[in-house]
Order: structure tokens, then sequence, then C-alpha cells
């Protein structure tokens, strides 16, 4: 079954469409952290990032930067966060790659609170040893 | 004055280092949200990601990709979230480009409860024209 991002891109149901070319699309969030929140979704679906071919993936991250940019000059953003969710665990919600552009302001309240952990030196190097590339 | 991360590449201070070559280097974050929660830092400065040429961040986000797989292989992440932070309004710590890969796991309460707004019809297309790449 078609997700809501390939009926978006088939012109099923409507969007509010910021740019749009052969490779991916940057539509309006409805649901924003903050208004002009943006997504640049892939035109091909990949569920995640890592089956998303480099090309692909480097075309998108250039268009997220000129949202970045538009965000800056037309909103006055002061900063941004790039999000990519992979896989529902993540809080991926719609399994079709899309890279969430947020528009940010000093003050504005929306920088997670989550709790992070910490390591004794025994317990970092063996995840080290365990991650290494 | 050196970042924090300028340290770390030029071996001023330790870190856990899970890869490294010409373009960048990844490291254990000590404040993990969950367990094995990764880095990917520009060798060279670059305080945002609109600042890093496409082709380092494409390869940045190459190296992503494989902490990603990995991740899942030895930890049994079930998904995993890439954020950028750009400028302290987004919550930037370190003006030095890093890209944080955090394992996920379903139900690991890490999916951050931010509130989101809603458009009506005129706001929605108001801020389509004004954000129109």
């Amino acid at each position: 079954m078609a997700t809501v991002f390939e009926m978006i891109i088939n012109g099923d149901i409507p969007s509010t469409k910021l740019y749009e070319d052969e490779l991916c699309l940057v539509i309006l969030d409805i649901n924003p952290i903050n208004y002009g929140h943006a997504l640049v979704i892939s035109k091909k679906v990949y569920p995640t990032f890592t089956d998303c071919p480099a090309e692909t993936l480097s075309h998108m991250m250039e268009i997220a930067k000129k949202v970045d940019r538009k965000q800056r000059q037309a909103l006055g953003a002061e900063g941004t966060n790039i999000i990519i969710n992979n896989s529902p665990a993540s809080g991926q919600e719609v399994p079709h790659l899309h890279i969430h552009v947020i528009p940010r302001f000093n003050g504005d309240g929306k920088t997670a609170a989550i709790e992070k952990g910490k390591y004794d030196a025994d317990a970092l190097s063996a995840m080290g040893a365990k991650l290494c590339l």
C-alpha cells in the first residue's frame, strides 16, 4: 500500500511544495516542531537512509542546505536541526526516506530534554571495541 | 581557541575512536542518548553543515551509514537517529560539524516529546510562499 509520501509524490493528496526536481521534493510538515519545518523527501522509495544511493542522499543534503538558508533568510531562524529517523524504533512514522529541516530560534524551548548516560572507563573501551568500523 | 573536537583531532585529549580517515573521524559520545551513540566529525572545522563542501558532507553521510549498520549488527539496534544541529539556537554545543548517530531500541523512551503545531489553510499557503526555493 502506498504511503502518504507516495500519494503526495503521485499528486493523489495535496501538499505545500517548496521545491521539486527529479530526485526529491520539499514540502512543509503539517505538524511542525516550529512553523516552517520542512521535509526533503526522496522521489523513489528508500525505507531508510542506508538504502539510499550516495548520489541521491548527497543531492538531498545539498537541498537541505538550501532549505536551512531560506529558513534563516525568510523566517529569521537562528539555527536548524537536520534529522533523519530510521526504522519505527527511532520514531520514523513513514517508511520512506525524508530529511527533517527544522528552523530554530533562541529560547524556543524545542531542544529535546532527553536523559543522557555516562560510561565508566571499562565500559567505554568495551563499547569502542564493539563498534570499531 | 580550539574546541574540544579540534583537541581530539590533534590528539591533545583522548577519545574512543571508532574510525578515522583523511576527511573525518568517528568517536563515541561520552554522554550518550543510548549507549553506542557515535559522532561523525569533520577533520576540518566547518561551523555548520551548510559550511561543509558537498563532497565531504556526502562522505560523512556514507560513514554514518556504516555506523548505523554496525550499531544494528553489534548492539542489536532496531533503528537510528541521524541528527545534525546547526548553530547554538538548535542545541549545537560545539561549533564544528558533527553528525550524531544514535542507536535506538523499541520502547527505549528516547523519542523526544516535543509539542507540534498546526496551520490553518491560509497560514499554510502563506508559509509555503515564504519558503519556496
